[in-house]
């Protein structure tokens, strides 16, 4: 029997002894990017805008031509051309001359700077009034303002949202590498376990683990594989671990809720593979397993859904961003306790929080209550030495999702 | 040429005309149903816990035959049998007695606690010690603590996470009824506009607008349709708007980024359908366009992705938030500027920020920047009166997703 480790220590040997597991880099199309982890640095392979363009419809103009201009006493300047929309500026700008232009027009030589068509009066052409002074590159994108030529645009690691869809648009990346989805697959054990379709027989409890561990591995950016409900039977658990560890890169083995079902999983994990660790000072989440079978992550997940949620949160996540070289995506934000909390006598809790007016409030609850996580706006970890919090303790809150 | 209105007018436009337009309710499986927003209020048929459970591994007592019991000075109750998991506990416990349970295990007749394994000793059965008092409920999960049967669980309108997916299994929910995504087109334009493949000609920019509208379409839990790249051309124009219109309930026209051509979409919409607004006291956004063709909801974006952007979660979100039934899902937090901000004299401004260790600064760069918004941890909105904001002054943070 291993002794209960504490969750820094699990964290490290998570670290440590899978460090070899690393995510492929596979190539999609853009908009199937979304979600995806950046597999490779992306580079700028040009100028962006490649010239400078006109943040609006007016007249390019030498901004020193137009200094001193105001309403009543305007420059004159006058018009030589115009540059349309999506053409290159052949004309060169001439003192005292302007040329017409529209917004995202391409800024002719020797002008630096635009005069807005508001500020303008060409009611006698070719003669344009100038209202009012510009300053250089006033209403000027210039040429590489957005992205210059060899710039790192993204790091390997950024998850890719809308906004880096665009810069990606932006750079003609109609594909992008992408750290391919791990795999993880997730069986789900206990005699007392049966399908959530139709009536539960008396006694028994529904399966939970499969639906919310397949649903939150799926929101963590990986490919849930669900092996169903497996009996409390060294077999049956043999068996189906096996089959998970040859189809994926990490399994997940939720409940053996009772001790004896427990010491049967690490059993059969340190048989198949080798065991690290079977305990861990978190609340909730003590009964954890962590072990490896052929280079694949295991691990042994308490039967409470609340508590196997956490833990997933807590020990498997770290994992999956390691695994796919991705910066965390957790959120933290700061607020202040609206009640006391008291210690844990040496193992780190995660609790759920709510904001309320007045600040964080618990959202205490049995760790088989599985509504308190849909009640809560995310959690809150009290460190293991931490001897309570006060009302109006500062914390930070990890925000669900 | 209809006049300027704010974005509280527009909002109220798009709030009165658009209130027609309300999705369909569809039933999906409960895997499929995360990100997705509930089409009807869940209810709980029964009470979960059916019965009242152990959470602990241990003995189940009656807690006033335990009272005053410790190590030195151990109660002494006999053990009359064991409930093992899964199984309906028939046993009654009667007085001075214990019954061995596992975690989950249904505690029987007459018990009202549980006294963990760690605190008895049973080294002489059927002799059991109890080592440590309990209260009544203490290790166990009361029958509907969790869920009462009738309880409204989540209401229409919520979006389904993880953990919604956890309740919903409890509830054995395997089939869950959402809201169908709205489908909404979208539709570039531009003489200056080219496909993101391939080589850029000179003076011509990529379509950015079809990736990022897309994706954040997406992101916003609706359909995207992409129109590709249509010419600044009345007849264009006219007829992939007329096709966009027959297959989606939302149409987004972005570019036309020249007075004349954002005139010509105006016009077009006027034509087949009623123009409600053309310009909007927003910056950026300014040349936006809301109309309605064959009760479809259609509007006219600014060509500068940023602007497009911004325009769209600030008057499209709230359109699908409401044909979805959905709780709006922003999610905002306060900080304060590092910083001053001058006014924006009547125009509201849609700013980007970034957390730094100071506080809240905000990302400047003209509208047709992209990459500001992936350098972005989200954005304030600056109210039209607001005569500029102070370094200090706290503000609200609504972030990326």
């Amino acid at each position: 029997m291993l002794k209960v480790v504490s969750t820094e220590k699990a964290l490290e040997i998570i670290r440590e002894e899978f460090s070899h597991i690393k995510a492929q880099t596979e190539t999609v199309i853009l908009s199937e990017s979304i979600g995806r982890t950046l597999g490779d640095d992306i580079l700028s392979e040009e100028n962006i805008p490649a010239f400078n363009r006109s943040t609006v419809d007016g007249f390019a103009v030498r901004a020193k031509d137009t200094y001193g201009s105001s309403e009543s006493v305007p420059s004159q300047l006058e018009i030589t051309g115009e540059i349309l929309m999506g053409e290159k500026a052949e004309a060169k700008l001439g003192e005292g001359e302007c040329i017409r232009i529209s917004t995202g027009g391409m800024i002719p030589e020797n002008a630096d700077s635009v005069v807005m068509v508001e500020h303008t009066d060409c009611t006698f052409p070719p003669v344009c009034l100038i209202l009012k002074a510009v300053s250089p590159f006033e209403n000027v994108t210039k040429k590489g303002d957005d992205t210059r030529k060899g710039d790192v645009v993204f790091k390997k690691g950024k998850v890719i949202s809308s906004r880096e869809a665009g810069v990606l648009a932006s750079l003609g990346r109609s594909k992008v590498p992408v750290a391919s989805k791990p795999r993880v697959g997730i069986i789900s054990t206990g005699d007392e376990i049966v399908s959530i379709e139709g009536k539960v027989p008396f006694g028994k409890i529904r399966d939970i683990n499969t639906h919310i561990l397949s649903a939150l591995i799926n929101e963590l950016g990986c490919i849930p594989k669900e092996y169903g409900i497996i009996r409390d039977n060294y077999d049956d658990i043999y068996n189906s671990v096996k089959k998970a560890v040859s189809e994926n890169d990490i399994v997940l083995i939720s409940g053996g809720s009772s001790a004896g079902a427990r010491d049967m999983t690490a059993e059969i994990i340190g048989t198949l593979g080798e065991l690290y660790l079977h305990g861990i000072a978190m609340k909730p989440g003590k009964p954890t397993i962590v072990g490896r079978i052929d280079q694949k992550a295991v691990f042994g997940l308490p039967g409470h859904p609340a508590a196997a949620y956490f833990v997933t949160l807590r020990l498997v996540k770290p994992l999956i961003d390691t695994i796919l070289g991705r910066n965390s995506t957790d959120r933290a934000v700061t607020g202040r306790l609206t009640q006391n909390i008291s210690s844990n006598h040496g193992r780190e809790e995660l609790l759920c929080v709510k904001f309320t007016a007045d600040g964080v409030t618990p959202v205490f609850g049995k760790s088989g209550i599985i509504s308190l996580l849909s009640e809560s706006d995310g959690y809150i970890i009290i460190d293991r030495n931490c001897e309570g919090l006060k009302q109006g303790d500062e914390v930070h809150v990890i925000l669900w999702n």
